[in-house]
């Protein structure tokens, strides 16, 4: 498939890094600073370099990207919390022009959610947002398999840099301040952490799964959920859990319409005590019981492999 | 949809008393010995209560089953080991008729695979067999989303009983043939457990499973798999494991073009290590990393909910 990518930022330069791995052809690359487009399949060595030394010349506006030939627009634009712009005008854009569209941006589908779902209504395109969701465990390919009316409440580990830290601090015995540094030197966690671990990432993601199983009967935002962070945990009480069998994990949940992030102790031997960066969404089946997917959480290279499979599903 | 249900032991019976709650309609369900045949919908209650008592009274012959009014036909007779038939004359009838089928019978599809996928290729229904494995969790699924081709190794807990045994075993410290009379008053193995218990209900699941990656390229049947099962395992096998940390489970493996059934020595903190009668499968996949699934193992219930979850997805 032909891609435009749009977003430049570490996720969008993975994606076109990766492009050929998956056997698609990057036609054009950029934001709003300038973008490269070729029909035949941009330079990706040299557009990822003009980018990263932020040498913007030879590149044409956003709006040539936007009009370029291409199949699926990859939306990948940071996330952000409480605008959805100008994520938002990029995918109305490709579904004018009955393009299909994979979202990176959680920030934009958790705030625009059935806006987004009248575009793709009212145009020939698709809209797929894998990626949005832990990473490349397949959930909403599950969700959408076993019918979304069909699932009661879904639950899980949806952020890794926040399951690493506590992960560390329980088997450890360290304070979260020393764990934090830690993970930032490791790159797991950004310079400004609070997207991770004050629950917000986790919480885009309940949702957007909330969203999901609604199929548009109701909508959620992000002022729907109930979300408390990990920054305050004491190392006490971990410390606590492990000698009582258990430990705390920052789980995400959505049941009875009610989207919740919180710290939550959970039995070590619970299948939601994934180690690490590992992520495990549960979800509760009406034919099916409980089900669980799990495996690697998200990060850039995971997210940019995800929306990469998101575009081979369309094709 | 309209389903035709042949086969009529417990598996049979049961996906016929729960398919008006999948929302499908029986209009023909029967095996050999006689069958019921109703365009509008065959009285479920009536003809479960007959097959029950073994009164044959009021039904067609097979033949005017196969003929019936259906979109989607369920194979539904039982697995058996070494011989292909009646099954694989009653998903031929269907296919030449257009129609679906959904298989339930794990020996036929692991013994006729590429022949099945040639009556297949051959009719305008589709073949599906998401019950045929792990039962309810939906593993066929999720490897024909990522693309079999990008799967390198798939390893589990494909068998409910003999996990159950394993587990007893480990955490009461209780022998093998103890536990067996347990499972066996329980109703979780059956009066013969060797198909369980010997490893051969896992391996059948994994010559499926390495016939879906193949993709056709080469076959795989029984007799290409090294298979061993539990009966023999002493439990204080299972004491030793469990003082070093570790458990012994039965598991089921494909890769490198090899299929190995075996207990494991494995962490008791793997993945891989649930309990009582869940069951778990790992993809090991080239743009994903390691993915786990698990919930439910299969019995009579869950098969036969997988079966019609397998219909739905027809329609």
């Amino acid at each position: 498939m032909n891609i435009a990518v749009v977003g430049t930022s570490s996720v969008g330069t993975a994606i076109v890094k990766k492009a050929h791995e998956h056997g698609h052809t990057v036609t054009a690359f950029g934001d709003a600073d300038g973008a490269f487009v070729d029909t035949d399949g941009i330079d990706v060595a040299n557009a990822v370099e003009n980018r990263e030394s932020r040498d913007l010349s030879g590149t044409d506006p956003l709006e040539v990207a936007l009009d370029a030939s291409y199949d699926v627009l990859i939306e990948a634009t940071p996330t952000s919390v409480g605008h959805s712009q100008p994520g938002y005008e990029h995918v109305r854009a490709a579904f004018k022009r009955d393009r299909d569209v994979v979202l990176v941006n959680k920030g934009l589908l958790a705030e625009r959610y059935r806006d987004l779902r009248q575009l793709e209504e009212d145009s020939l395109g698709e809209l797929r947002f894998e990626a949005t969701v832990v990473g490349t465990i397949p959930v909403m390919t599950t969700i959408q398999d076993l019918d979304p009316t069909t699932i009661s409440a879904v639950r899980g580990i949806f952020n890794g840099p926040s399951n690493f830290i506590l992960t560390r601090m329980a088997t450890e015995g360290l304070n979260y301040e020393s764990v934090l540094a830690e993970v930032q030197e490791l790159g797991i966690a950004d310079a400004d952490p609070t997207f991770d671990v004050d629950g917000i990432d986790a919480a885009l993601q309940c949702v957007i799964v909330a969203n999901v199983l609604e199929e548009g009967n109701s909508e959620y935002t992000l002022d729907d959920a109930a979300v408390e962070g990990i920054a305050d945990l004491p190392g006490s009480a971990l410390d606590l859990a492990v000698g009582d069998g258990r430990t705390i994990r920052l789980v995400g949940e959505v049941s009875d319409d009610q989207i919740r992030v919180g710290p939550r102790l959970i039995p070590e031997q619970s299948s939601l005590a994934v180690s690490g960066t590992d992520n495990i969404v549960q979800l509760e089946t009406k034919h099916a019981g409980r089900l669980n997917i799990s495996g690697r959480g998200a990060d850039i290279s995971t997210t940019a492999t995800a929306a990469l499979m998101d575009v081979s599903r369309l094709s």
